[in-house]
């Protein structure tokens, strides 16, 4: 059968099959048997959990065992700086804080800005930095512990980053790079050369603390194939193998079906997170797909479709209460909750959110220098 | 006609042919007319220009265009740390010195630490890294300017160096670099990137400066590759093309047509600079290839060939004195010198240069900190 979905570290499009893609990249489900584990160390799920938001995994048993061992692991996440951030960037980052507050644990938080530098065209390196540098505060309104966060650029952090990064790299062919992301002769060199930089970050909990040192990666699924490469690697460098915890992307306002994942080049498509109210409102009152009937007859008779309603999706990243989200669910499918009522309560929602996200983000700008790391 | 002789950035070997080595590479012989030009700024010729050992440039007379000009330039030079120092290593060194001595300008000296490692399955970062700071004592000895010299290793200088490479790389496809140095699929991915940081330097005058500064790369000829590259990406990013000045390998003892030049991994075929008196005698008396005859009546009555006669062709390189080379080519060449005589000549010249350079080097070991540059 055709594959009617791509998803790669530079495209996600077409409307994705999560279990096909399970298969595809090898990973592991987050079964009942991992999750309850988690939920014994945690005291509780986050809704992402439960929810399967956070649905697939890579070693996450092997972090476990080390918690069980009382051994200390580290979190490493990351942001490619090519623009302002939208409401899907937050979803793995939201995650992160969580882990770091149940394991109380360090994060290192990669901004590669040499990456969407080499894949884009139209970006300059001054460019990149400069969205680097508006995104930080993003990163750090999520409420990190500075005490246990680091960020760094991978230009700025090149001094530590590119060593390693040599290490990393002999141990890569291009034959496997170009199996793993499909590169041809018309790539350039930087492009074929950074997945080493990707790597660095699973293998820096080892080398700062100076002992195998475990690292779980919270991220989205499309970047799960840096991290096979890095478990090539790891063995052939001492390192331990790194864990993965892997989300779904959260759909633009058109829908999944319609164009794939929530993206920052397509503005109709998005909700930033620097979006006002007024903003967001109208952003979901015209373009969010709708799974609701064509007349408010036919939908009091009839009911809509909550599975494929963008809003209904929006408010299962971000309507914690999962009591209220079923009766939602319940609602809108049974024709009791309209389409305009559902758009205005995802409206609200988001708008909640963001207006906190909005106020930690000012505070932000005088703590930046606590979180960064440079080389 | 099978090529019989191989010149890349990593491998030399066979007989070379120096005028098929123009012609292939593109270059331009260093011929009467740019001579007279340089000596109209030097006041004098180095020996090594009158006996074509640096024989080819590409952009000579564009530097000599700036000098006119009255603008600065630059000269980058580097040495890819692998092993100790030989004799061969020094000669584009003391051209180099003789440049900055003439023209008054600033050199960036490049450490390449992780070309080698990734270039070579035996050698680590470690490795590279401790006969990087063995092989600087030995620069400084050559007798830079401190105030004019900048020495970094490029893993100690990646702040500045990376993000600079990652620049250039965006402008070479893989098809593009394959196609330069040979690279195949088992090729590993730092070593496809590693052409990038080798540019960079010739662009860091510009850099340095804020405004176009030209550059003057002198090197052997098989470097050569790494700058068609560089020029083929300088207009894209602004600068101006760099120029380089080109010289022959010397040749291992055993003689070019056995073993191409002089290298450190082979130790019967190489006088490094750390060799004392009489380790230089014996090499010289038992390995360097001779042009004499069988008996010593035979040569005085035939004359030997100084031509092929290694110990003779180090005296080009090493005897300053152009008479008194004159004067042993004829005395060996009518066998009026015998083999014995000639080769105790070349011994007790090295070992001259050699004594100076050793003393040099144990004073350099209080002034590497004046010559380093990190990020």
């Amino acid at each position: 059968m055709a594959k009617d979905f791509t998803v790669t570290p530079w495209e996600v499009s077409g409307e994705i099959d999560y279990d096909k893609l399970i298969t595809e990249f090898g990973v592991k489900p987050l079964d009942d048997k991992v999750l309850k584990r988690i939920e014994k160390h945690t005291g509780e799920l986050h809704y992402f959990l439960k929810r399967k938001i956070f649905f697939a995994h890579t070693y996450f048993d092997t972090i476990l065992d080390e918690v069980e061992k009382k051994h200390k692991f580290y979190l490493y996440t990351g942001r490619a700086p090519s623009g302002p951030v939208h409401l899907g960037h937050l979803v793995p980052w939201i995650f992160c804080k969580w882990l770091q507050d149940k394991f109380g644990v360090n994060l290192l938080f990669q901004i590669p800005d040499e990456e969407k530098f080499l894949f884009n065209d139209n970006l300059t390196l001054e460019d990149t930095k400069k969205w680097a540098h508006e995104n930080i505060l993003d990163i750090i309104a999520v409420g990190f512990d500075p005490k246990k966060t680091k960020i760094f650029l991978d230009t700025e952090y090149a001094n530590v980053m590119y060593k390693h990064a040599c290490r990393v790299a002999k141990k890569i062919t291009y034959s496997t790079a170009k199996s793993t992301f499909g590169f041809t002769d018309s790539n350039n060199i930087g492009e074929i050369f950074y997945t080493s930089m990707q790597t660095v970050p699973a293998f820096l909990p080892s080398i700062l603390e100076g002992k195998p040192t475990h690292c779980l990666i919270p991220c989205a699924i499309d970047q799960q194939p840096h991290f096979f490469l890095t478990n090539d690697v790891a063995p052939k460098l001492n390192y331990p193998k790194v864990a993965t915890v892997l989300c779904r992307f959260l759909p633009g306002l058109q829908g999944m079906h319609k164009e794939g994942k929530m993206s920052s080049s397509v503005e109709s498509t998005t909700i930033f997170v620097s979006d006002k109210p007024d903003v967001v409102n109208k952003k979901i009152m015209k373009y969010a797909f709708s799974g609701g009937k064509e007349t408010v007859e036919q939908h009091r008779k009839e009911g809509g479709n909550p599975d494929v309603d963008v809003s209904y999706q929006y408010l299962t990243y971000f309507l914690e209460d999962s009591k209220k989200l079923k009766q939602i669910y319940d609602d809108y499918k049974s024709g009791k909750m309209l389409t305009g009522e559902l758009k205005k309560f995802t409206a609200d929602t988001i708008n909640k959110y963001l207006k906190e996200h909005q106020a930690r983000r000012e505070k932000a700008k005088s703590q930046v220098e606590k979180f960064m790391m440079r080389g």
